[in-house]
């Protein structure tokens, strides 16, 4: 086990209890989610304020950063994009597990894993790290396509920005579970339950000219949502 | 139809194809979503960075913001949110509908539904509005839920800290449907498609101490994810 929160920016504050210091278990939300939250700060001074915004991603856990390495990637045409590199940016990955029904609107909750990564970005510049930081990206989507896809372009690999932020500095905290009540409001009679949700795939809608059936790696990809 | 994107920071720079401007698709989507990623600065000067967390909210068209506000609540011990007041924060809510699996990897793209509002926070002082607040977060989560509850105490009130950022500046981006390749790729016989993606419900668990059978408005909450 490798503890994760080794700085006071990723230190919980609150119900520690939910914190979760093994890095094996922030590995594996990395390695579910489809989607981060990346925030950036744009604007300069008084004008300065965060923007968040949803990008895929991926983790090489054997990456040169400190820790392994997250990857996004972006246009180049994208301005919050350009302002990055050497800024601390927040990777958040969520994955919403359930709704939790209290018997008082205070002990109302969700259940749910959340990763935080904060670090400074790194914009990839070595040719051979952004084309696999790319192939990570397409393969953290479905194991198995990039090599089933036509190879990246010169001028696609040059429209592309690849953005590196270190996993060394990342917090992981997680709920399960039904309610927690308090004595009195059980002893009265509420209900109170949990509502357990997922993400699941609806049939895969192969494009009109694709050519035959749908590829192995795509049928293992949507069973992962059955 | 209401024009969103009043202001340079919430105008998309890129892929404006993709931005939708009418005010009640983006209230659809807060109304549908059910968390939102919190990004807020905290730091100073070279140490500023942002932190972006799940928090979950509720909208009011009609609340005392420039075109209606976004609530949403925390604990008054969360050292984010005491820094938070005054500042501008960004609140993005994310529905994912699918992966989009291009010919190549250039062309993969997911399909979303993407609301960004970025605003001052305003800490909710007047008592009223606080609690008319907490109530519409807990119908967010499962209309009809607050009524059945035991009333708030004044010490659960005093412990939460509720914040109003106005839905003025706002814009909403999506995709939807299969991938749009290059003809070439599409004549070279590669394969593409996309895969939908939804959440559904699983059963509700009650509570092992709950009384009797699953409400009423729980079983219609549950079957909004059938």
């Amino acid at each position: 086990m490798t503890e994760l929160s080794p700085t006071p920016r990723t230190t919980l504050t609150r119900e520690k209890e939910r914190g979760v210091s093994d890095r094996a278990e922030l590995m594996a939300l990395l390695r579910e989610g489809l989607i981060a939250h990346l925030g950036v700060t744009v604007g300069d001074g008084a004008d300065a304020h965060p923007v968040v915004l949803p990008v895929a991603y991926a983790v090489e856990p054997d990456g040169p950063d400190r820790d392994g390495t997250l990857y996004v990637h972006g246009s180049v045409a994208a301005g919050w994009l350009r302002r990055t590199p050497g800024a601390s940016v927040c990777v958040t990955v969520t994955a919403l597990d359930g709704l939790v029904l209290a018997r008082s609107a205070f002990n109302h909750s969700m259940n749910y894993r959340c990763g935080v990564v904060i670090g400074p970005v790194r914009l990839v510049d070595d040719p051979e790290e952004k084309a696999h930081a790319l192939d990570l990206i397409v393969e953290h989507v479905v194991p198995g396509r990039a090599a089933a896809l036509r190879p990246n372009t010169r001028k696609e690999l040059a429209a592309t920005a690849v953005l590196a932020v270190p996993l060394h500095e990342a917090s992981l905290k997680t709920r399960a579970g039904g309610p927690e009540d308090d004595q009195p409001d059980i002893d009265a009679g509420y209900w109170a339950g949990h509502l357990p949700l997922r993400v699941v795939a609806s049939p895969v809608v192969p494009d009109p000219a694709a050519p035959g059936p749908v590829p192995e790696h795509v049928q293992r990809r949507a069973a992962d949502f059955a």
